[in-house]
């Protein structure tokens, strides 16, 4: 089957690591051991989050005098360059003889999309409430409290059409392994004559797969992150996973924003929009998650085991 | 004809200019426009240096104390995603309905290439005699004399084998108009088991460029830059513009190693492996010089006009 995987900005990095590029590299390669297995059974897509990488390389923008600080569409095309190579370099490794390929990957946004007047998506290290303070002074930047601090938000439209589609789903029907959007994909305005410009967002990059998958015809959309599956009532003494679940029953269910929210918000959408199945689980469990076997699997009206069974084949 | 561009760093950036996201996006559309084309004739596969952008990135990387300075291998990755993003959005932009493709790109190096000993290739920005002793102090690089300060100096190994050559092809063949090999491809070394590993180094772009038109069969080398033709005697009253010459001919002269030295180079190794035609030009004359009406071409032992004349068609 065609299996789109998405991997979290927290599956490449672990809270409070520094995104330095050897511990990324550690990560990417524990990802990827992950991930391999995956890649052996079948056609596999790999996007990622960027949100650690883009906000270390907007600081150590502007940390440097010398030049003005590089705008976030610019950082985001560096974070496809940088977290691209250190997972096609691992999946190369890992799958000897197979071709993989990182593509450049552009996302279509509305410009008058609400989110330009409400930054939500975080991004960078956690900042102390004095830095944090000075930092939003100096830089213009907005901060918003997260994870006991204070971190940059900056907007997350909603992603529209991706603009290398067509050279996706080319690479993908030859048997390539492709790793692209990564980080969402670089948010751009497309005017009257379909020129593009690049703008100052993150698009979440699990919406972000989600439009890949669909638009590729995926079998199934893999969200991967640090927790083995979607909880009920997460937190409290009566939490529980949901191993299986319709969109509708997962509607019903409040998420937290930042981050399981758009995973299941993606993985609505996709199975909302034809796809057979979308599943949340843990990276290190990803071939139990893709087989069916672990995770949050999200299926349309037909009986989960079954579709489980089928999309297995 | 099938037409690998190589555009210098120079082309994209003038010496003295800092290397902000806006100047060169408005001297990429510049680059863009002399491009275009050529584009609109031709298959065209468009690889560039990253000399000021790597050094950029590595000063602001280094700027920051919150995390470990990036290696050159990773920081190569973040200008072969910024490069090919502003590259991509302007050849989309100034040809509609033409699909562009960016791909990241690895080259295989020789981890006991001599450059390693002899580190040659600047980067970044030239530093007063003061900052550059504290610099090579400090962070342990080597900086050495250039345009009447001193410049970072890395090693710059031979490009052996490009890693994603079989996808290049793939796409060049469907008619996409490639970016690849940017900065002269991330270098990296191949372990016996296969294992690729990124390495500290910068490969010379005009060189790789070189690999990348033989091993596409290109019909034609083009390396653009910011004077209009290569020179004998340059710098002296006696100077005077090559218009047409072949290896051989070439090889009996000197050229500058850090600017015309690896171009004339690249061009001679082109005709030499087989190449029917390699040009070396200014990027504005990139159609005329395409077209052999301009700068300096590079042929075997034919008639040059002839030869030019054929490769028209």
């Amino acid at each position: 089957m065609r299996v789109v995987a998405a991997l979290g900005g927290n599956a490449l990095l672990r809270r409070g690591e520094a995104p330095e590029a050897e511990r990324q590299r550690l990560n990417i390669g524990r990802a990827v051991a992950a991930l391999a297995d995956v890649a052996r059974h079948h056609e596999l897509v790999v996007t990622h989050g960027n949100g650690p990488q883009v906000g270390l390389l907007a600081i150590q923008a502007a940390s440097y005098a010398g030049a003005a600080p590089t705008p976030l569409d610019v950082l985001g095309a560096e974070t496809e360059g940088m977290i691209g190579y250190l997972l096609e370099q691992e999946l190369r490794n890992a799958l000897p003889g197979r071709d993989v390929a990182t593509l450049l990957t552009q996302v279509v946004i509305d410009p008058d999309d609400p989110a330009f007047a409400r930054p939500t998506k975080p991004i960078g290290p956690v900042y102390a409430e004095q830095e944090a303070l000075a930092l939003a002074e100096a830089r213009g930047w907005t901060l918003a409290p997260d994870e006991g601090g204070f971190r940059r938000v900056v907007p997350s439209p909603e992603p529209g059409e991706i603009v290398e589609l067509s050279t996706i789903r080319l690479l993908v029907d030859a048997g390539v392994l492709v790793v692209c959007a990564g980080g969402g994909g670089i948010p751009v305005t497309e005017g009257p004559a379909g020129a593009l410009h690049g703008v100052e967002a993150v698009i979440d990059k699990d919406l972000a797969g989600e439009r890949l998958a669909s638009a590729l015809d995926a079998d199934l959309l893999l969200l991967l992150t640090d927790v083995s599956a979607v909880e009920r009532d997460r937190g409290t003494a009566a939490a529980s996973p949901i191993q299986a679940a319709t969109p509708s029953e997962l509607r019903r269910l409040r998420f937290p924003s930042g981050s399981m929210g758009p995973k299941v918000e993606a993985a609505c959408r996709f199975v909302e929009r034809g796809g057979a199945r979308a599943a949340i689980g843990a990276l290190e469990d990803a071939s139990a998650v893709a087989a069916g076997d672990a995770g949050t699997q999200v299926t349309g009206d037909q009986p989960v085991g079954r579709s489980a069974d089928a999309t297995r084949a």
